[in-house]
Parts: C-alpha cells; structure tokens; sequence
C-alpha cells in the first residue's frame, strides 16, 4: 500500500534533483502556456455554455493538483473543446444557459467525472478506455471539430445559435443570420483571418526575420493573446458594447473559493453517464498527449496514476468553481517545446493563470465574444481529420464503418450517442470479424511433415481422415460457427472416420468453446467418427487437463498433425488430390496426382 | 434468388422420398408428441398469464408453417417454459393478467419476434445469437426454472402468487400462504409426487415388467397426461371446483380463426426488446436441440434457413391467436426416439392438437389448475443446472462470474436485465482478458534459431537488441497495452538500439493496432531507437503493405527472428543471461551460464 502511495505521488521522485536551472526552465514554460491558456480558458467556458471565469477557476487548482500527483512532466491540463463541448451537450439537458443550476450542475459533473477517473484508478480500471477504439476516438473527435466550428458561428454572427447537432445548429443559424450584427462580424472575420494567417505563415515570416526557430514557433501559437489584446482595445475605444458587439462582460474579480458543489441527488444520477464519457475521452487524449511527448526523453507515464491524478484534478475543477479538465494536446506540446522539466511547470502556470484573473479582469469585460469565437474555430481546424476515413476504409472495411458510424451519429444526434454508437459498433464487428475465423481443410504436403490448405496446395488427403485448422482463438463468438463448420464437413463425407482439429493458432479456448467440442465429440460419436487435437498449445492444453473433455474425448490428443496424420492413416490409402476449385489457382494436376 | 429459395423450401428435398413407411413413422411420433404437448400447451399458456387455448392455438399453425421451411426432420416446435416466461415478464409490463389487452400484446409479442427471427434470416444475422454464451445460457435457463418453479408454488396452493423475480414472489407467497386451499395442495403435491416417481422410476419398472426399452421410456414421458385424466375425472366427480380448487374452466371449442394481430404502435415499440431477446434466446436452444439431433443421423440443419422457419412459425402463432414458439427440448427428443423421420411429423401433430382442441375442451374445464402446475414443476427440474456453476468456474474464472452474474441478476431483476446483464459481462470480460496479451522477451537458445522466454530459459540477449513476441492478434482491446509494455521495456534499457516485434502469433492487426505501432515507430525514433518486425504472418503483411507503415519503419521486416537476431547483432557482444527471477523455475546457473 505505502509502495503504491509512493506510485502514486511522483513527485518524491523529481522534487530531490529539483533546481535553480530546472526552476528556470518550469518558469519560462508556464509564462508561455499561461498566455495561451488564459484565452482559450475563457472560450471553452464560452463554448460549455458557462461564465468566463469558470475556464479560469478550471487552470488553477487542478493544475496544482495534477502537478503534485501526475506522472507526466509536460501533460498541460485545464479546459479542452471537446470536453467543453461535452460538457455543453450534458448539461442542457438538465438545465437553462445562464441559471445557477447550470453552473451548479457542471461542478458537480467536475466532480463527478473526477471521482470517476479516481475510481477507475484505485481499481485499475485503465483498461476500459481501451474500449474506445482508435477509429471510434478519431471520427468523435473529428465531428465534434465539426459541432465546435458550427456552434460558433453564431458567436461569429453576433446571433444566438445553439443546438447539439449540426442539424438543430443549421436550422438556428438559418433562422437567426438575418440579424446578423456587422461589427461583430467584422471582429469575428478580422480574427480569423489574422490567426489564420499566423498559423500558416508567422512563423516562417519570424524565421526569415532571424528569429530562433523556436521562439518564432512559440511566437505564433501565441498569436491569440495579441488578437485578445488588440480586439479587447478596439472594443473599449470605439465603445463597441454599444454597437451591438457581444462582450465578455463584468467578470468577478479575484480567487475562487473553496465549496462543495449541490448534493442534489438527481442532478448527480443524471450526470453520471456524461460524466463516465468525459472522464474516458478526456482519459485517453491525455494519455496519448502524455505518452507521445514522454517517449521523446526516454520517459515513462503510469496510466493508473494518471487516472488517479486526473481524478483528483477534476474534483479539484469541481469544489473550486471549474468546469472537468483534462490534458490538452497543443498546450501540451508548447510545454514541453518552452523546456517544461517537472510537473511544477503546471503549478507555475495557475500561478500565472491566478495573476492574471486578479488583475486583468477588468479588462477582460471589454474583450469580445467574437474574438474567443475566432480562437476556438482556429483551435479545433485541427481536431478535423476528414481523410483518415479514407484512409481506415483503405485499411479495413469493418473499422473504415465504425468511424464513420461514429462521425455522422456524432453530427446527426449529438456527442453521446455518436460515441456510444461507435463502441458498440466496434465491438459488434469485432466479435463479427472473429465469429467466422478461418478454417481450412489441411492435407500433407507429399513426403514432408507439413500440412498445408487442399484448397491451396497438392497435398495427401485420405477419405477416413479430415484435418481442420482453426486460425482463432476459439470463444463464445466463434463456437458455434465450429459445430456447424465441422458438421457440415463430416455431413459431406459419408467415409469419415476420424475428425482432427489442428489446433496451433488457438490461443484460448474459453468455456462456451468447450462446450461446442464437448458437443462436436458427442454429435461425431453418435455419427461413429472419432474426434481428435493436435498441436494444442501448452497454457491450453493445461487447462483442458482439468476437465472431463479428454477422457470422453473419442480419439485422442496428438503432439503434431503429423504424429496424428501417421496414426490414423495406413499410407496404402492415402491419395493426393489435385488442388480444390479456387479462383485464382490452377486445378491441373502436377507430376504427383496420379499416384 | 431462387437458389436461395429453394434452400429454405427444404420440403423438396424430402418430399420426393415420402412413401407409407415414413409416413408411418411420423404418424406414431405425432401420436405420442400429441399426448405429450396436450398438457404443456395449457401449462405454460398458464405461465404466461395467458387462456389455456393460447397454448393449444400456438401448436396448430406454428408446427404446420415449421414442418413447410424447417430444416430439422425431428424438431418439435410449440410452446415453451422459457419464452413462456419471458413472455409473462415482458406482458406484465404493459397490461394486466386477464384483460383483452394482455392478449393482445400476447400475440403481437409473437408476431414481433417472428419479424424479428424473419429479418436476421434475411440479412444472415444469425451471428448475433454468438453474443449468448454458454455460461450466459446456462445461467439464464438455471435461474428462469428457478423463476418458473417458484412461479407455480402459488397455484399449488391454491393462492395468487405473482411476481417477476424471487423476491416479489416470495414476498407475495409469504402473504398469502395462510389462505391455502389444502384440497388444491393435495392435488397438487400428489401429481408432484407422482410425476417425480413415474420420472424417477416407471421407465426402469415398465423395463422389468418386459415392456420394451424404448415404449417404456415414451410410456413414463406421457405420464403427464395419466395425472391429467386422473385429477380431471376426480374434479368432476367430487365437484371440487365447490371446494376451491381452480379449475380450468371453459375453453372455447373449435380451432383458431386468423386475424392481424393488433396495430397499436405503442404496444409494438414496447415488446421490440422483449422480441429481440425472446427470439435470440428461442432460436439458440432450439438450434442446439436440432443440431445434437440431426447429427446423430449425420444429417445437417441450416442455422439462416432455421431463423426464417422459426420466425414464419412465430408469426403464423401471432396470427392464430397464439403464444411465442420455439423448438422444445424433451418434446424434440421425444419426437426424435418415437422414430419421427420428417418435419411433416410436426404437421400430424398440429392436426392431432387441432383434434384434442375439437373434442376434448368440455372436459378440459375440469382440469385442475394444479396439476398444470406440477407439470410445469417437473418439466422445468431438467432446466435447473446449479453445479454448472462450479464446473465453469474451475474451467475458467471469467466465465464462471459471466454465469453466476446472470443467475443472480435474472433470479433478482428478472429476465430481461439477467441476460442482458450477462451479454454484456461476457463480451467485458473477453475484451479484458484479450487487453492484456501474453508478452514474452524473448532470446536465443545458444546454438540454435530457437527464441525463447527470457524469464523461462537460458537464452543469449544483446543489450543493444530486445525481442518481444505478442501471444494474441493486435486490436483495439489491446492496442494501448502493446503501446504501454514496449515503452516500459525500452525505459528500463538506456543502451537499447532495436526493438523487434515477433509476431508469430498475430493472426490480424487492427486499425488501431496500426495506429499503435505508428505511435510506437514515432515514439522510438524520437527515443533514437529502430522498430522491426520478425515473422509476421502472409495476410497481415499484405494489409500492412497498403499503408504507409512499412515506409515509416524506422527498422526491417525479417521474415524470421532468427534474421533479425543475426542482421542486429554481431555475435562478439551476445552474452548468456540467467533465467530472471520467475518463482517455479530455478535461476542456478547452468553449464552455458558462464559463456
């Protein structure tokens, strides 16, 4: 237990080389994240339908917390778009934009996806993310970019839109652009533009200017905080408020306190399964993240501390006014780019973030919403991977399918659903890939100890002896396709006296799969045949051992194919056949078919 | 299409063959299943809450539209304890015992799960009833003949028991059981008993007294219809419908007239789930009973062609004022040794119902409900399976708690939640035994081309050249696992150059099993290091080759491990290790440990 504690809290690790020059390098890092941060802090909570200071109550205690107990030294943790948007489509369902529920109700989901990830954690649960496929992550996150964009452009408008699928967004946006607001319009299109533009070129531009490489390279993801700075004055001077531009508004100046968030206990059993998505997508993103940029020093991240550390943090999030975190994957990167040496990094960020809320608020009443509107459409262009459908379907079918299962349920009818599509959908064409394994008739390849495909090969076979190679493991999903396979083998071959199963790529057999050979074995008795295994692996066979089926088993359990090819066939009988009818291959008989 | 058709028209296929000794045969097998279906029909329409002619209506037309497209010559369709009770639960939800509407819903319940099977047999989904494993079933039909045996103890004594899981019925007994009706108690618990002798006994007595083997099994399973007469004839006489006992009561005369079914769309929506699973649940039990059968003829039964004989059979019972069917255990068996030779005994069994349902309602009316219920109580103890329990778990611990979980959970909640609790366990609990593959380092075996487990033999290593081969095909499941265990292995080893995958075992890769190996390709290299892969397998090779992936490696593709080693290694610098520390196996040193 005290071994696991020490697991848990990785700091005791890094804390003892601590430094004045790793010091430096924690600093300078989280003086650039913190710019990044403090914008993007206020559009997500922007975009989860919530007041601007929440994002910023999200970047501190649970970065100080996760800095204490994460394993990762780079993971920059706060307010992320998708779950942001998450976070939006759960909590309309329970309450109106703007009222005290609805803010109640996302600390509580904090909270709740926190005590989640903490659980999953202290019973090693890690494994469960696992049931997010690759294809099922990329088409969610790929719509939600999508959803994200959609939602706002009616900030960019200067109109409410609104809705949690692109259809209710579009029939809003249609509905509502008559009224756009051409101040706004102009803000939301200038800021696009110009981030647009620093993306694609500042750096380069900086480059050419004899800037560092990467300092031009921070210089541009920090590009935001200069439309921030430049709109926000714009807005203040020209006194756009009163022209109809949407400003963030009065924000509270000063820390969060510390609060439990409602104990009501609908608002939390309505939660829970938004807060179990939350804490799985925001899970395996921050893993990722962490995983990608620990690997380049040679590190290592413990999943099940960083369920344990991203639990906490959300609960953090939760009892300090913050809506769920987790580890965001641009920020991330300029963390790690900035020379971030230790999770302290993290802690020197809210302590930027905490800085900033105390003195800029003021200012921030000034800045409009058009311009955060502008930062998160920039932000999420990357999330959009439209060709990797093509390229999954290229790989393969059954994925290709549940990716763009996920995609178009994700638009259609809103984040959980289209992810609990996409699970379902993969694990279906999983079990459905593996319930009809390869199975081939083998036969002896002539004068060698190698059974190959009749379909494939010229090979020996002999009218009294059938041996099937099974290339899965066999488990519920596949047993039954077994029993039929093999009867309907032995019903074509009225001859039969002896039944093998080749049983080298069985990894496993499970137990509904022994209950289909038991069967096999008592439906081929009652026929008069034998059934017999060879090459059963060890782990397997050890297993078999322990129950009844191979002292009723008919025949017996051979080492080899051969061993078992020896045995029951007198060589006199044996006969080659010419290859079986399959496209592609050629049935005219070689040198050895007549013999 | 035609093919198609003529594959499920399976009746021209033995229709050309019949003459009067097969008709023969399957007259005296319909005789005998007819005196056998008589009182179950009516018990388990008692079951299911429904009139007793619901029972004798589902074995008219169902039996006939079976024997037109069924593919088993000796599967005996009609009604059954389990969908009888899985009807009762899904009815009780949405009427009450008695009135028109639960009637109603009754018959829409089996056209929907005709529908239902109709449609899988269309699209070929048979697959799905893979979904319900072994355990699954078995725990699910343990705790269903729990469920219906306690279901019946109330019309032993004479009280209405009522409930849809142990506890509402206990708790309804407990109530009640002061109000016995000791005559009803007495009928009852002497056909128990006497039924429980006739099954223990009456074959082995009827043998001695020179009857031979096979009448006198066929003789002690119609011993249900004895009792019926028996305590028919005594209500009569003693006119113990005065004194209490529940009768019968009028059964209408005649046959069943056809109508649709009732339209309202609301009931349909209701029963779709029930449907689903009444169908899954029907078609598994009753294609095991088929195929057990028809292998010991060696002949073959169609699981596609089967779910569209058994879906029309579904519907033809809903149009005809009839109860979900399936294919019966015991009543199949019996049909089977009674020497049924063709589906068309199934037919002469409807016309022997359609007889009984003619002549002998008026006497019917007298049968007390009571013996109905100690039927069911007999019929139903073959069902109950509780050392299964135990046998599974010592196979195999995952699927012992898949079984116990169902068991509990359909004893518990009912049997909706029971099974879909156990699906849902069983594919969770394959998926987490999948996630965490068997992975081995692996190294040489001096002197030869053979690898092995590093912990388990004395094998050559390099420092510079780590092998580690995966026991079980890379996806989803298991694609963060690989990613986890290779940066493991490569963050404890500073001087490691190569890492190469031997993938012998890898019987298919994964859109994010590729993906995986992308990451841990880019991960690698970021760490300096090479991937390789060794051994892998003809078809993954092929798919792997349409991607990028082979371009990006940072290392080869050796056809063997043997290749890697040699290309990776120079053989000055490989060193003998001893085994690592694993208990069980020795770490001595041996003769080459000092090489």
């Amino acid at each position: 237990m005290l071994q696991r504690l020490a697991r848990s809290l990785p700091l005791l690790g890094w804390l003892k080389d601590y430094n004045g020059s790793v010091f430096a390098s924690d600093a300078l890092a989280a003086v650039i994240v913190t710019l990044m941060l403090v914008p993007q802090a206020l559009a997500y909570a922007l975009l989860a339908g919530l007041p601007p200071e929440v994002g910023l109550y999200a970047s501190m205690l649970p970065l100080v917390v996760y800095a204490l107990l994460g394993t990762s030294a780079t993971l920059a943790v706060g307010p992320v778009a998708v779950a942001s948007l998450m976070t939006a489509s759960a909590l309309g369902g329970i309450a109106t934009v703007g009222t005290p529920e609805y803010l109640g109700a996302a600390l509580v989901l904090a909270t709740l996806s926190g005590l989640v990830l903490f659980a999953m954690g202290l019973l090693r649960l890690g494994f469960l993310a696992n049931f997010l496929s690759h294809p099922v992550i990329s088409g969610f996150v790929t719509a939600s970019g999508l959803l994200i964009a959609a939602s706002q452009l009616g900030q960019m408008l200067g109109v409410s839109g609104g809705g949690h699928n692109l259809l209710e967004m579009g029939h809003n946006l249609w509905r509502q652009w008559p009224h756009t607001n051409l101040a706004t319009l102009a803000i939301g299109a200038g800021v696009l533009l110009y981030l647009y533009l620093c993306r694609r070129s500042l750096k380069a531009t900086l480059v050419r200017l004899g800037v560092p490489a990467r300092g031009a390279d921070l210089a541009a993801k920090a590009a935001p905080v200069s439309a921030v700075i430049v709109t926000t004055a714009l807005a203040f001077v020209l006194d756009l408020g009163s022209a109809g531009v949407k400003l963030v508004g009065e924000v509270p100046g000063g820390l969060p306190s510390l609060a439990l968030p409602s104990l009501d206990a609908d608002t939390w059993s309505a939660l829970v399964p938004a807060a179990v998505l939350i804490s799985l997508v925001g899970f395996v993103e921050s893993v990722s993240v962490a995983q990608t940029l620990a690997a380049k020093r040679r590190q290592r991240i413990d999943p099940n501390a960083e369920l344990i550390a991203l639990g906490l943090a959300n609960v953090g999030a939760g009892v300090s006014g913050g809506s769920p975190v987790s580890g965001g994957f641009s920020r991330s990167v300029v963390n790690f780019e900035a020379g971030a040496a230790t999770p302290l990094a993290g802690a020197f960020t809210a302590l930027g973030i905490a800085l900033a809320t105390l003195t800029l608020t003021d200012l921030l009443a000034f800045l409009p919403k058009a311009t955060l509107a502008a930062t998160i459409m920039i932000a999420v262009s990357t999330l959009i991977d439209l060709p990797a459908i093509r390229r999954t379907f290229a790989y393969s079918r059954t994925d290709g399918v549940a990716m763009l299962a996920t995609l178009v349920l994700t638009l259609a009818h809103g984040v959980e659903s289209g992810i609990l599509a996409g699970v379902g959908l993969s694990i279906g064409l999983y079990l459905y890939r593996t319930s009809r394994p390869h199975c081939a008739v083998i036969g002896r390849m002539p004068g060698s100890e190698h059974f190959r495909n009749v379909e494939r090969h010229q090979v020996e076979t002999d009218e009294r002896v059938l041996i099937l190679r099974v290339d899965e493991s066999l488990y519920f999903a596949n047993a039954r396709y077994l029993e039929e396979t093999v009867m309907a083998l032995v019903a074509e071959r009225p001859n039969l006296k002896h039944l093998v199963l080749a049983c080298q790529a069985v990894n496993d057999i499970d137990a509904s799969a022994l209950e289909s050979l038991e069967a096999i074995n008592r439906r081929l008795e009652d026929a008069g045949l034998n059934l017999h295994l060879a090459e059963v692996k060890g782990p397997v066979m050890d297993r078999l051992k322990r129950t009844p089926f191979c002292e009723e088993l008919t025949g017996q359990v051979h080492l080899s194919t051969f061993e078992a090819w020896q045995r029951l066939t007198s060589p006199a009988l044996a006969v080659v056949s010419p290859p079986q009818s399959v496209a592609g291959y050629s049935s005219t008989t070689g040198g050895l078919s007549g013999r």
